[in-house]
């Protein structure tokens, strides 16, 4: 049966793998001390044209999120996040596990804007029990969101500037990032995310990695001891290597953009398909996870024959359901769901 | 200056302080093994009619809340607390410091519904991704809450009868419990509360004591070694007999409902004296918090003579807020604010 | 029974209950912003001679630990302390339950020397693997130490100057500070403290007071925001007057100085009639703990009489046992206690 | 240069990577919940002969240390480890980030005994302050040690029968088991390990796998919801076939025994090329890793051929040393290696 689950269903793109299969029997140093890594970093650096930038690479989305936040905030310091931020509803408490309390604003598909900040701080500063309460130390963005949709390189610089502003620093989750910078409808370019973010990562995982995200602290402020710091969460990979091959292969002639341009080809396709067969498309995603409204007939019509996500109720006799493409996504398989529905 | 600032101005009430001093030089056990402990848990189980509780005595609210919460929960669990709920808002994360996501959920004048529980709990089992979320493993109200607010019995019993139903054990926090209890309007006893809560704690901070609250457990549920516990929180009284000799006063002859009685009559006077002038109440409270909202002309005036507590902004010319009454409320005071209004 | 269990069977000075009832019921604000804390604070910046310092107080001995090592630390360090230090042993895992590693190094006579603490500092430094390893982050000593043994003004000279050339801050556990700076064997005074600490507290529970801890920061070192760190801890006291009102009255006249030296007489003459009647000395503590070896048939008809700790095993037939005096002995105890040995 | 610096110098075995290669593109659940996952538990079920056994794989050592240690002990209890164990030393503090100590008891060659825990344990028991103390509530061990030393299958017994005696789970760190296993020099198993220890977990970082380790739960103790712990941890995989598949392979055909002979067979050699040259064995190790005294002349003389872990001082013109081989090396290396020594 083909799915169209999520966007993590098979392993590596062929050239991570082949990169992975030629390197194999070099012998590295560990915990992201190797040749690997520092080259993968170097054309991070060189792509984003941000020189000063240090880059890290973790093996997961939670682990990045939880070892940043918690690095980056004091320890009585919370981060804000939109209400249906992925830190604030389905990471199992990892940033709670580590102390910080999650500051969830109101969002409106899945942003939240630099209005909405400032209402939050204002509020926070105005309180007369402000010391009974958690500091706002960090803003939380992801990009593309949970709904898969993106800000606007205006929305960015906004947010940059409250952050500024009241000196806490915007931390962008790509977890997703390539399928947000490929997307046809967006201004922001990857150089922007490293102006307008003082971190950001770089996900693998859902971008053609068996697994890895690149963490980038884009404005000399990586913390003191950060290795001791990751190893401190349980997180230092023995094997280096692994992350940071990938990532050098990614980073070499575009192919982390390349292959995020076809999983938004894909979606595209997915998307018209759909539309043209009457369907209701619930967000209207730029991005590589689509969301539209299905009864719950058709719903089970389909689970026999196709694999994909039932996000929400939408009433009665309808849902919201999810299909997301990914760099993997044949041709093949969405020639066939297209088919099907 | 006259203040109603809060209820925690003054010292001890004169009973509770002349036991300190007819016991000072009474040698006793440390960490709450102490007599005089032993006597006032004594005298609390026959108050609430419930004689296989265990009690014990710690200094402070947030201090308790985080101890019972921390060791009532597992580690990936969270607790259900109303959006404005002390544990939400007010507790600087010391509920997170312990590991643990406040699961806020709305609320109406500060309390939640069983309904909105139910709802709640239904979302997250419903959830295809629940094993990424944290699990509800409590639920947190408070009583009076914070806007001096009470349950009446019927809803009290549908909290604990939805919170049976999942296996999850209800909490009350109980910092001003004896002025939920003495108030005119409401169907609630003490007893009533030991038999819906599966804990909760009676406050003396607040109502009589220089310090101190009394946890209750009500069901056979004190955690295993909780002493030591209480010393992993760093919250090990050496002294206990300072908590315990208080609590011995106050559950000695109804101390503590006698003087929680006097600060609802205060506080009546005080409310009637507002209305009386016209003044518009913000929400009707029962007990010893009152609510008004005034204009920011009358605010600055009275300023200047009382102290009081401004609470939120309710339009661009008035504010909320804040007038507490106490067991040591004197009538004196509350003429003399009369006459300034 | 009379009992030499321990330091804190009793309530506190009748001078410090009588200043707690005079001001039993003036209006005062709450957390520590009150009057009486801002002059007992004042006081005890007199009494150190260091203007600059200042001074916060908390309940008890272990949550004054772990706030204060866990407010200094990074989230990553650890702590120095003797293997029989209270942090390492005695405190219930309340430095780990904040996530730091107690580093216990080998003491003598429950002292740690700044030899010692170099030797570690050396050893981490040059290990290979120092990344993978916490990082030594504070060095924490007790004075006098869990044996009532005492630092020489050098030894403290020398740990200092250790812990400035690798800049981590020395602080000086003073649960029982009074009674080492009036031990007659001491070249201490607590002005040397405030100058060779760069954090100390000042043990008012077993000195005097119901309860409290007066932390001092003598170098301009107080973490920001420290009253919303104290409320992460769930330690903030809502009657902050009650430590502030205690600690006034210590610091006034020098009470606090008077009965330590009270408990150090006393326990002048409990040693010299314990030796006279040829006990043995185990440690030779120059403070108010008194440590002897009694034979275990001793013990078991002593124990009828008299309580004591029985400290622990020195070999088939003899214990290790703990005689303490405190500002609370009074002659005829100790007269009583010599008529049973 | 060639390298003996550690045991995770390359990739992956080359089954284990063409395994990868020949699965990469079938889609596949996340999480854990794939049909290799669930494969690879089979095998390892069957392996072991314990059908009642519970498998997960996470990514690496100290994060399997940290979830497994946290999710077994409650929150007041710690570990007892040798004073030399890897969570006692080398994984900043990640154990402490749980909120557990690691209760550190003396080792010997790296192992602890029967008789020392249990001795832990009969002072934990006997002391009066216990209620102040962290309570032992697991014990860790290493198989192979940190020294490379092994356990008999008779200490192993002794140590399972004090832990059951106490109701305290034994566990084992494997992260080099398969090199323990294929010693010539053990009569242990891995039926042993299953029936010995509650937990215990197999290593795939350090044998033939990029990344990975086998959690096994031999008594059907896996914690309730122990997919949400991980996911709290920030542990949890998303494409969880990367360990599956990986674990796969290596117990298909007793590959993981295989490739582990190998090394033993490699570190034989190595062994006996030194002790014929002359060299002092440090600890006679019996699996990988090997650690001989060198004088510092010979280390910086070999330093510049050759890349090897210098271990630890032995006397001041003395290091001591360490040489580890791994199912990756290759005889020509070793041969290499012997020539320069």
């Amino acid at each position: 049966m083909i799915s169209f689950e999520n966007d993590y269903l098979e392993g590596a793109h062929e050239k991570v793998l082949k990169r992975l299969i030629d390197t194999n029997m070099v012998q590295a140093a560990g915990y992201g001390f190797d040749d690997f890594s520092a080259q993968a970093a170097d054309k991070i650096r060189e792509t984003i044209k941000c020189p000063e930038a240090t880059v890290r690479f973790l093996v997961g989305g939670t682990q990045t999120n939880q070892v940043v936040i918690n690095s980056m905030l004091k320890s009585y310091e919370g981060v804000i996040s939109a209400d249906t931020g992925h830190v604030a509803v389905h990471e199992g408490g990892a940033i709670e596990f580590s102390g910080h309390k999650v500051l969830a604003i109101p969002s409106e598909e899945g942003k939240i804007s630099a209005k909405g900040v400032e209402a939050y701080l204002e509020t926070f500063y105005s309180d007369f029990k402000k010391e009974h309460m958690v500091f706002p130390g960090m803003v939380y963005i992801s990009h593309p969101t949970e709904y898969g949709t993106l800000y606007t390189k205006e929305e960015l610089d906004s947010l940059a500037k409250v952050c500024r502003q009241h000196e806490i620093p915007l931390f962008m989750d790509g977890a997703r990032l390539g399928y947000g910078l490929m997307s046809e409808n967006t201004d922001v370019t990857i150089e922007d995310v490293a102006k307008y973010c003082d971190i950001f990562y770089i996900g693998g995982t859902k971008i053609g990695a068996l697994c890895g995200e690149a963490i980038v602290f884009t404005k000399n402020n990586e913390p003191k001891n950060f290795t001791t710091i990751i190893k401190h969460h349980g997180a230092l990979l023995a094997k280096g290597r692994l992350t940071g091959i990938q990532f050098l292969e990614l980073f070499t002639d575009d192919l982390y953009f390349k292959i995020s341009k076809h999983a938004i080809d894909m979606a595209k396709k997915v998307k018209n398909g759909f539309l043209e067969k009457g369907y209701q498309v619930y967000f209207d995603s730029p991005t590589n996870q689509l969301f539209f409204v299905l009864s719950n007939d058709k719903i089970k019509e389909l689970e026999k024959k196709v694999k994909f996500a039932v996000w929400e109720k939408y009433d009665d006799n309808h849902r919201v359901v999810r299909f997301a493409t990914s760099w993997a996504t044949t041709e093949e398989n969405v020639e066939q769901l297209l088919k099907l529905i």
